[in-house]
């Protein structure tokens, strides 16, 4: 696993579409992320784009100024999930991103004309789940994530003796994934108080989000041949936010022995544009250094070059929006800023376990990272630990309301940022949802 | 809920394929499962055909012979997975088995000519997985598996307190979803023993089965809306055997906090054969009384004419075959005797929880109904139980061989049983798989 730099990561490349070249923006002509999308209002196919500042390019357009690999890339950019075009493996999305490197370069007046005729402007677009979800596996890989939520569930034991050996994830309800601005209900669920001698069913009342990010299979692998950490990268296509809605009380009533199931299962967001691996090259740092006294991961949970090299500093601001705050034209209020550098175990490492028992990953196969929570009162991913589990309410300076949990209306946005020094910035766009009431009883 | 039976379910009812009436069969003109096939050895292309006796008919072979609804579940029988079918609800299914009750009824000589052309001996067929499966989601409905598990993981605590209100299930792998006889393989884990310091990554020991009833989900629910109780069995298509291999060594260091991962996530191997929910109806059964001092269920999981006719009477067998067993053409030993009859929650309450909080159950869904245990020391559905966690060897008394957990190269086959005075006994086919070594290390 080497990481390698080429043109599309030149610090010094600009674009001719001048909204790709507004410090600040997401999508510089160094991120060209993949979304996929159809023009708002109408009934078209939807199809693969390609984020360039404001616009998006229609790959499906431009077909022929593709060849080779980058052209087998374009025209699986005609289907309507990016799933074919993670199955050709990386390096076909990495042609297509070269030759549009090239193609989008200020200065490239050559077939500017036949781009721009290609180019949406993403105020235009309606933008959708960009993949269809082959299995969803949620990971737990923030230690800071663990022990404070370990803590509130488990007093006496919040972090388990399994946690530094086994990077644990549980397997989601694919079919809860949805995109950015879809459908997040309050959902109902068994709740109950620790002093009630039964549970009652009623609306879920601790209703909480998780700031994690999403990572996609992109090539499958085969059972029975496991996936190393030094090849993991070869099938990890590209990352988005992913904002794992969770009810906190249905959690800790239904949660044993087998795991969090209806409490997560509701609704699951996550943010429409994949940043691919190779985009996030330049923002790859050491993985976590462990604590004295930690055991170092089993053998084939190690590589060295994963420990100096498979972090990525990715930066997620989420804010909470509630409906007085929109009312009153009142600033979102600032939740928390996380970085996944921070994750105790490397999204490599990742696929290594979800394969080491010779258990095949798919293509689309979305890996959440479980909440990305820091170390400090101000990087915490969840109001269950924002609030020690509803115990010390939050203020929301701008509207004196306060919150323990998330209440209808409130509105819920990630947004993902990387930054490094002699590295032109880029970013993931938002993730966000806004919580419906309760479904009525029937 | 009526359990309405109609002309499918007469005791009277002969058909003119004369192995359909030979006492034993599984598959009497009262049956008609559905399965996806081809013609072995070939590469025809897969489609939906139903069991009858020992042949297997071909409904593209024959679409001319059915109308209306009926018409419409034939020509969704030329797609290579029962999705179509299912999704098109049960009166459909209903009205094509209803077709075919006539057709293949003894003394209809009407179309028998064309109806023959489209039988192909099931010795002669590769039976595929017969659905694309959309969420894999396992219960744990048996009180007495929960029970006896629950000891051995947690001898202080083997029922948890939830267990009488929730229908406990999680979320499992879908891609472990695989047809009888298809490859299952050893896995590979991190195990750790009791009085070790630190895990090791090797072979899983502790390799066992699960005995389970699997339930397929027909017609979709949608978001916000969910299933009552007394509406589940309309979206209920029909049911498989199911054995949900697990490694009890991975399971037990890796379960918490989240619940079973790659324990479980390596194989889980269905019977080919989807007996219809229409067909057994003649064998629904009261749910379990639950004890003295039990808790009622919640409103939203109680409906009476479930608690009177929820159960399925369905008889499992398990029975293991050693390599040893087969060189010497020794008879397979019996592993269990159990029935789903006993299950602490009916199928409509699996249902209508997995939708209680607001989200939609999908065509292709697959439930597994948890290992199916009984009171008895016979009707142990799993290795774990039969000897007690490994600590009494099981004899197999026909070779003289001991098994605490299973071996390589032993076959584990289950088969499934409807037997009620006053009708004709249907059956479920076979279920089975050979443990394969586990891969070599890369």
């Amino acid at each position: 696993m080497t990481i390698s730099l080429n043109a599309t990561h030149d610090p010094q490349l600009r674009s001719w579409v001048e909204s790709a070249n507004i410090a600040g923006t997401d999508f510089p002509i160094q991120n060209l992320p993949f979304a996929v999308f159809r023009t708002q209002g109408t009934q078209e196919a939807a199809r693969c784009g390609v984020g360039i500042g404001d616009e998006i390019l229609d790959i499906s357009a431009c077909l022929q100024l593709f060849t080779g690999d980058a052209r087998q890339a374009a025209d699986a950019c005609a289907e309507s999930t990016l799933n074919a075009l993670m199955a050709l493996g990386n390096q076909a999305a990495s042609a297509l991103r070269g030759a549009l490197s090239r193609l989008l370069a200020a200065g490239n007046e050559e077939h500017r004309a036949v781009l721009s005729s290609a180019l949406i402007p993403m105020s235009n677009a309606e933008l959708l789940l960009p993949v269809k979800i082959a299995g969803y596996t949620d990971f737990f890989a923030s230690i800071h994530h663990a022990t404070n939520a370990g803590r509130l569930f488990r007093p006496d034991a919040p972090l388990l003796p399994n946690y530094k050996y086994v990077p644990v994830g549980y397997n989601g309800r694919a079919n809860s994934i949805r995109v950015s601005g879809d459908r997040v209900q309050r959902p109902w669920g068994q709740l109950k108080a620790a002093d009630a001698p039964a549970p009652v069913f009623a609306p879920a009342k601790r209703l909480d989000y998780e700031v994690e990010l999403g990572m996609y299979i992109g090539t499958s692998s085969r059972d029975g041949e496991p996936v190393s950490v030094a090849n993991a990268w070869d099938h990890i296509f590209g990352f988005s936010l992913l904002n794992d809605w969770s009810a906190r009380d249905v959690q800790s009533w239904e949660y044993q022995p087998l795991g969090p199931f209806l409490a997560k299962s509701f609704a699951t967001s996550v943010s429409p544009w994949v940043v691919t691996a190779e985009a996030l090259a330049p923002f790859r740092v050491a993985v976590l250094t462990r604590a004295e006294g930690d055991p170092a991961p089993l053998p084939h949970l190690l590589d060295a070059a994963d420990q100096s090299s498979g972090a990525l500093n990715i930066r997620i601001d989420a804010t909470l929006r509630t409906a007085q705050m929109r009312e009153n034209d009142a600033p979102a209020h600032t939740l928390s800023r996380s970085n996944t550098e921070l994750l105790y175990w490397s999204f490599a490492q990742m696929v290594a376990h979800h394969s080491s028992n010779g258990s095949a990953i798919d293509t689309g196969d979305l890996m959440g990272s479980g909440t990305v929570s820091g170390a400090s009162q101000d990087a915490l991913g969840s109001l269950l630990e924002i609030t020690r589990g509803g115990a010390e309410p939050m203020l929301l300076s701008a509207t004196g309301e306060q919150r323990t949990f998330l209440e209808d209306g409130d509105e819920v946005i990630f947004r993902g940022r990387c930054e490094r020094d002699g590295h032109v910035p880029i970013g993931f766009g938002i993730c966000t949802g806004t919580l419906l009431p309760a479904h009525k009883p029937s």
